[in-house]
């Protein structure tokens, strides 16, 4: 077991069995032309998560640790959307936009930004909602890996990342939420979920930094092997 | 459909597919000898729901709507605790209190408050998580009673209360918390999550008082029909 | 309520919310070159199905009912893919062969067959093992269209259809198989998979020629109307 | 690995991760007055499990390997049957009978029969549905005790041994069925499920001395350790 500083606890965890969960860094939430800028969100607010995440990325890449994507989106005949979803915003789900049909599978816009594109063979996961574990292959592909643990970063903190550590903490993976490495729109909610998770009621909360260095010596144990 | 002011927009109801969620008013949150107690957790900050859900409970069963309870407890053997869960606390899930082995179905500790009690033919769902959804029975008695839109209510806002907004929100669930029929042990938390559900990201919150109203004037033209 | 011929007992059902699932008609499953062929399978024996299913397909998109189909597959990466069906065959799940990787979502051999191809808008759930259910968003896009009913057909029946219909039957949809529009590599395994239902125990089954009747006649009130 | 041997071939298995899991030996199914009895159906067939059954719970119990039981029934309000199954049978589920309601969680003839009665701290699963996953913690439960392989028995053989092991195959379990520690009313569905099973896409199949002898040298082993 390696052990990176973490609140309220130190985090321990068996790299082998640990896994980078990246949530929802796609075009749609990301970039201007995707539906979070269609529907006035400041997606300028979530780009300083984007060089931390490729910091992770690289380091679980190294240290052959598994990684995992998850990217929001629905059907292009919108099957799989509830109701309640697609009357909350305008434009909607399904609408065009300069860069595809908006949260649609398939489309430019719902795809994962470059900077962060998944390898081959490093799982996505299409999910219709904000919980990754939902309607979704996560948990299938996770216990085929044999991963008992789960690093979690992206966006957004207050809704797919909260969603998320809380179904993965129900169905006993131990969570770690990387601070650094998630963003909401509305700051204070990022720091809201910051201020519940730190008192361990579902996991712990780490820093980027801390993290790699313990990870980073794991490698380096294991290349001395 | 009824309608009810909340935020961000009126929430409307069909009010015989509208289920009243009671979630987790049990002892072991909400009184002295219980497990929030004993963890040093303030459990009269809770208090001031008792009555406001009493209310909502009057109001559902007097309109012959559904009310369901949940109860987060674990078999007397713990095989459906988390590790991670049962390390977390001093005293842990699971040990001996003065009203009962803590967080343990079947224990006094964990039954729900005797002012709130479930009638006859109320379902009660006991849930191993803080997602009243995962790895329970609600789905199934929901879809069985044709239920499209929910009340959520009781604690704590920010665990229990918010892991379930979510896993319903994902289902295609219509949500409206109730501010006032919810807590949690830090006030801050409540009001955080209020912020965020007030965006209508995942459904919609109002007040006990204006539900009533809304629902009130449905009995009223039932009785008058 | 349409009301159809069946064992053990008539069954009946509302049209608008009774979907035609049409299961695992793809080319692993039907054609030379597929898996079950490399595996030493005969596919002509699933052949007499084929136009019954597109039967049924004309029959339901002419009503305006919904069209469902699945696909068994896993991911190139076989992340999805349990290791104990890795090893059971040998070529092996993700092998190569004549129309690509077998049973690998997106390769020609893992598509529907072209007579029973999906029309734009008709959901094609993709799976990674023999029910319909586990891990999929089957039950999500059943439960956003009303849908209460499903007509089963496809291959085969001991395998993919037999845990589909028991784990329908479970969350309570009405099941009805339709026993000329399925099949298996042992027609011994059919039959006793039609006699099993025809007990009752997990829905009914009837034959096409009777639903489509009993549709028919809803299709021409609805057009009268 | 221990080895036993199995259709269509030998089953290994690491005896610490392996659970006996045993399927609605319960009243209800099982004996007079209970509700098979009262539908019409054979009790007596079913019989000649309970002494196989009750040695491969020795074995386990003394091998320290886990036990798990299942007992389909619904709750006093039959809030969790759906209408299908209600209108199924006469009498129906719910019904009183002469050792309580038939197919009721709590009632007399709803609990596993005394013969194989569970140890304190043997789970049991009340289920819903045929499926020994669907709206159960079955999962949550084998999950957290690391069980990856699943011995299954008990009745019948057709309905809820059939869907729990296709359940259990989807999941990633390597299952295991027991021949003479299974049955149905009728004899024919139980030779046609070990027909399809003997084939090997959903696991393999056992008899009960074999899987005996295979645990047994285990435990030798570790009693000599």
């Amino acid at each position: 077991m390696n052990v990176t500083d973490a609140k309220p606890t130190p985090f321990s965890f068996p790299p082998a069995s640990t896994a980078l969960i990246v949530i929802d860094m796609q075009v749609d939430f990301m970039e201007r032309g995707g539906w979070a800028d269609a529907i006035g969100l400041d997606v300028d607010a979530l780009a300083p998560v984007v060089p931390v995440i490729a910091a992770l990325l690289d380091c679980f890449r190294q240290a052959g640790m598994p990684v995992i994507f998850t990217r929001e989106g629905h059907r292009p005949d919108l099957a799989d959307c509830p109701p309640f979803k697609l009357a909350r915003r305008s434009p909607k789900v399904g609408d065009q936009g300069p860069r595809g049909r908006y949260m649609v599978t398939g489309e430019v816009c719902n795809d994962i930004i470059p900077e962060l594109a998944p390898l081959p063979g490093e799982p996505v996961i299409d999910k219709p909602g904000a919980g990754s574990f939902y309607a979704t292959q996560l948990d299938q592909i996770l216990r085929l890996k044999g991963v008992t643990h789960l690093v979690i970063t992206g966006v957004t903190t207050d809704v797919c990342v909260n969603a998320t550590i809380r179904e993965g903490n129900d169905r006993g993976y131990g969570c770690l939420l990387i601070e650094d490495a998630t963003a909401s729109y509305n700051a204070d909610f990022t720091d809201a979920i910051f201020a519940m998770l730190r008192t361990g009621i579902a996991g712990a909360t780490a820093q980027c930094a801390d993290l790699i260095a313990a990870i980073g010596s794991a490698a380096l144990a294991r290349a001395i092997a």
